[in-house]
């Protein structure tokens, strides 16, 4: 529904594989020191001296993790990279390289793959990472994509998972949910369109969490933020399954419990309207939504004038002795144990 | 016509993604300093002090890549492992992590599964590689494996393809066009055992031929072995897809000609007869068959003595002047120039 109907055709297989990298890749500068060779070489050649290296991938498959008959292809390339930086920022790290596989079936012209490209494109140019490589061939099916990222940091600024003590202070960056309220407006409006092929979507009141779904932000700013304030978390994690999820995960990797404070988790004013009108439990959603890419992360008690007020960051909930277990604690302050309910794709089939 | 037909099957949504992470990545070492943290946080954390870092990927897809009626899982496993490790050498680097990421489809049991981490298992013991990440998600339709290689090398130490000068020798390790001709023969068997289900795969005369398809090696020997020579190619790229399309690769970057000398390519006698089995022309399948992961490179004059005699590599060619092109000196000594007829994955659609 949101197609151009008088999309211009050039077939791919015309151009072949090498072909079509070289056309793709035209547009790509490089951004970082770190990158002595990108694409061209049997494989790229980086430099990071005496940091330290990250690297993290994911896999983004038509049908299963994004659906083309709302998804432009433009913002799924964005997207596809978010998806992986953030798991960079989470270590607080700074992502420096991509590469991005691509597998496509011959239902996609040329100008397909443009667009693709041209949003991955505008992802690496917003967040100064270079695309140093990747593979690209045809599929039986659909559209499947495949990104590694690359990213640096000291080896004393690494936050990882396990070092949340007890008393430490959860904290979460932005607001929780909007990404999936925004999937089911998009949801909606597909069965709408469905019925009515002339109707025109209506996203008016819904910007915040359709752009939320279609067009995720990750947060190398709060990276950022944090070092300029001097506060390393003591373990991180980015939200891509649902904040119940993330924090199960902090704890056993950490070996503490927690309380989480169900009147603390942030949500946007237009979110919780979505949910009064889905009539969905606005909690519930951003304890398992998913989809968020924000950072959760524990502090020391001894940070927290630090951050305290900022308007990026909210303290929502402390860590206990992991036998305390790990909890919600409700509006009226019954304590509800935490479960994982986040997405699993194999669930779906 | 390979499956055991008495298999055990456990579905893999219960277990769900992290369960099936951990039960199949519960068999694999650390094999390297390098590797600080491997799965199971946001992203690995590598450290490789003052080397350089080379990293590459390939995408492999069921019904394009490989056809899962003759290619067992474990091999496939194994497979996929060397055609990005050999990217890595054709750098003259050290293989020393991979990233594996696997989309499947509910029709594959666990047990599918662990055959294929087996295979990647086995090749990261044998290569001394470490697993240190991935995605594991459902697909809609058959078998995905997204795989990226990490290595390292010192900087000085690093062969690209565009280092080639005017008379430097034309290398080129092991044998070539075994592995298509493997590939026809596994092809013929399917369409026999199509016609009587009964009939057993008739193979003996071609065990080598089929390991080459099925089982290739990356050649990290043949990069220590020249790194204990003393002998840096002053070029160098893998054959991936067929020896014409990669003296292409190397003529372009290096700004230079070549002679190839028909009667130096080196064939095993089973492709010999096997060519003459299937009426192809064994120069032919050579220059454009393809997957044979051997390693072409080229070196000075001077290291000519060095390398001459040495059973594993074979002198084929010499650069020219770029102006007097890319050419195939038949036996005939007749100059043909080479075309690049390797496989394209967009024509089969």
């Amino acid at each position: 529904m949101l197609q151009d109907k008088n999309e211009q055709r050039t077939s791919i297989s015309d151009l072949g594989e090498f072909g079509l990298i070289k056309h793709i890749t035209k547009y790509f500068k490089i951004h970082n020191e770190s990158t002595e060779k990108g694409v061209g070489d049997d494989a790229a050649v980086l430099n990071f001296e005496n940091k330290q290296i990250l690297v993290t991938t994911d896999l983004l498959i038509e049908g299963v993790h994004f659906d083309l008959s709302y998804v432009p292809l433009k913002h799924l390339g964005y997207k596809a990279v978010m998806v992986n930086l953030s798991d960079v920022y989470a270590m607080n790290g700074n992502a420096t390289q991509i590469t991005v596989s691509i597998a496509i079936s011959n239902r996609f012209p040329l100008e397909a793959m443009e667009e693709l490209y041209a949003g991955i494109q505008s992802a690496c140019a917003s967040y100064q990472v270079d695309l140093v490589g990747g593979d690209t061939t045809s599929s039986t099916t659909g559209l499947l994509l495949s990104i590694t990222a690359i990213g640096e940091a000291n080896a004393e600024d690494i936050v990882y998972r396990n070092g949340a003590k007890v008393d430490d202070l959860l904290v979460v960056s932005g607001d929780l949910g909007a990404s999936y309220l925004g999937l089911q407006v998009l949801e909606r409006e597909k069965e709408v369109f469905k019925v009515n092929p002339n109707s025109q979507p209506d996203l008016e009141n819904y910007t915040y969490l359709v752009e939320r779904q279609l067009k995720p932000e990750a947060r190398k700013d709060i990276v950022e933020l944090l070092k300029q304030l001097e506060v390393k978390p003591t373990s991180m994690i980015d939200i891509s399954d649902g904040l119940s999820s993330e924090i199960i995960h902090l704890c056993k990797a950490s070996e503490v419990g927690c309380n989480l404070y169900e009147e603390k988790i942030p949500l946007d004013p237009q979110m919780i309207s979505a949910c009064e009108e889905f009539e969905i439990n606005s909690t519930m959603v951003a304890l398992s939504g998913g989809e968020d890419y924000e950072l959760l992360f524990t502090i020391s008690q001894k940070d927290f004038l630090t951050i305290k007020g900022n308007t990026h960051l909210t303290v929502i909930g402390h860590m206990t002795d992991k036998n305390a277990g790990m909890n919600l604690v409700t509006r009226a302050n019954q304590h509800v144990p935490l479960t994982a309910q986040g997405w699993n794709s194999f669930d779906k089939e």
